[in-house]
């Protein structure tokens, strides 16, 4: 019986935990179209993974529906700390039932995601479920070591950028890594395998990031459903910014200083922030950081011999992380 | 490599993790004395259930230390949630370090709490291992619950008694139980062991629940070092008081209703609330739930036929845990 994921069904947080996973509307009503859903990323690279490495990819589901639950028990408490009231164009948990039931709904989505990590019952060796979970644990805590440097950075003037990939790499790349190797860990023990694994997978967190920062400036906004220049009113110090901060000098580098020295940017500061990125050809740095690293993603895949539609999905995998228009 | 626990040791929450458990103060130096530790009665009931149904306590460590960071992981959430300033006479980690960093760091260590009861390398079969885990993850969902059904309880005027018990059972009582559940499953796959040990803790966990909330009105602040009427200032919905709204008639209901109706109670007010739960026995009856609780635990003892030494320490442990001045 304890070997079952607990059942949530009558728990008092079940509403707001199938709410933010765009199941079911703020009463608990079946949402009509699973507009408010994610990508769900991280459990398609799961199960990618295995497949490609000829396990059978449901095989791989509980992992996959631990990864998606860790994910998404992240973002629960990330809007908690950001203030954020819109995710996915609907309000946030907290901004719709307070802080305290947000934070313990979140609590919840974990407990639930770690147990889920080793729910494989028989279909896998129990040693495979505890080597899964190792490798969610590890992801992350590493994860978390980036929310807490993002945290650091925000109280400071200037950001490096290695810095700052470095940073990416453990905030969003390390759950991508994971989702990833954690599937190729179910199909294969060869450990050769797994690490051409996790060179891919670290080449497609950094595409994801770095394709986000992006959008978040560039983006359209009808097609990301973002406001595009959010990500510089907001000040928030992504690639492009800590490319043109590291690259500034005389009066642009004054310039910048003093608009991130602001409170708040208004329409005219977000102009002149514009200007200043194109003037330093930021875009551009952006994309040739972004071609780089696909190339790296498809020397990693080159070295894994997968069966050709495995290459081929892989390769179109680096080009929607690359160039993805949302 | 993953089977381990991963290190924690240059992670940025590390010092903030060592200082609530009171091993560090907050700049990381090694605490010279003790005094902000816990009771550590979960692990200690977790390797007693072990030990007393005849397995080796060592083997229970691993589950014995994960429940302690899961119970000390909540108390980092729970100070957040209750904006609580002092925990263990030293300041929150919230209180010092700010909400997102506090927040982090219980995730952190929720995420080792979870992978560490897994961590028994091979010392016990990996299948208990997983039994294990879903004990944690059933009774921690559990002790979500109970917070929900607290925070509800705050919205409303009144709380029937047996509501309450029901509360503190998946609060409190939910996770001491399930140590001693989870020890006895390191140690045995009998069933009606098991269950047995369970019906214990249930009564153990009310017990501690119950004796927590006398105190609060009627400990001695000097032993227990928190402020003996601080339940009351804070308007807490302790045992005593929602047995006081119970029982209250006529001009002391009424005022019991002005009286928590208040935003803040002062020291007049709490002089009054203290006669009324003197006039109605308020106390008498805390300690008559519990001498039948501790009978309870007492006739489930009897059923489990430990070796003498365990009998005497398991007694012991419901005396302490029903007459503890602290």
């Amino acid at each position: 019986m304890s070997d079952a994921v607990p059942p949530l069904e009558n728990h008092p947080v079940n509403t707001l935990l199938r709410y933010h996973l765009g199941w079911s509307d703020q009463e608990g009503n079946p949402s009509p179209t699973p507009a408010s859903q994610g990508k769900a990323l991280r459990p398609t690279l799961c199960m990618f993974a295995c497949d490609a490495l000829h396990g059978d990819p449901r095989l791989a589901a509980p992992a996959a529906a631990s990864l998606e639950l860790i994910h998404n028990f992240s973002l629960v408490h990330d809007d908690i700390q950001d203030r954020g009231y819109e995710r996915r164009h609907q309000p946030t948990v907290w901004a719709l039932w307070g802080t305290a039931p947000a934070l313990v709904a979140g609590d919840a989505m974990q407990s639930l995601g770690d147990f889920t990590s080793i729910s494989f019952e028989d279909s896998v060796p129990a040693s495979t479920a505890i080597r899964v979970s190792g490798l969610l644990t590890e992801s992350y805590l590493e994860m978390i070591e980036g929310q807490c440097r993002d945290l650091q950075f925000e109280q400071r003037e200037t950001i490096g950028a290695e810095e700052y990939l470095d940073m990416i790499a453990l905030k969003t790349g390390a759950l991508i890594r994971s989702s990833l190797v954690i599937g190729a860990t179910v199909a294969t023990d060869d450990t050769d395998v797994i690490e051409g694994i996790a060179r891919f997978g670290r080449a497609i967190g950094r595409l994801f990031q770095i394709r986000d920062d992006y959008l978040g400036i560039w983006g359209d906004d009808a097609i990301t459903g973002k406001s595009t220049d959010s990500d510089i009113v907001q000040r928030k110090k992504s690639y492009p910014i800590v490319y043109a901060f590291q690259q500034a000098t005389g009066t642009s580098r004054n310039e910048l200083l003093r608009l991130y020295g602001q409170e708040t940017l208004d329409e005219s500061d977000v102009d002149q922030v514009m200007q200043i990125l194109e003037d330093l050809g930021a875009a551009r740095q952006t994309d040739s950081l972004t071609e780089t690293t696909a190339q790296e993603g498809r020397s990693a895949l080159a070295t894994l011999e997968l069966p050709p539609w495995a290459t081929d999905d892989a390769e179109n995998l680096i080009d929607f992380m690359a160039y993805r228009l949302f």
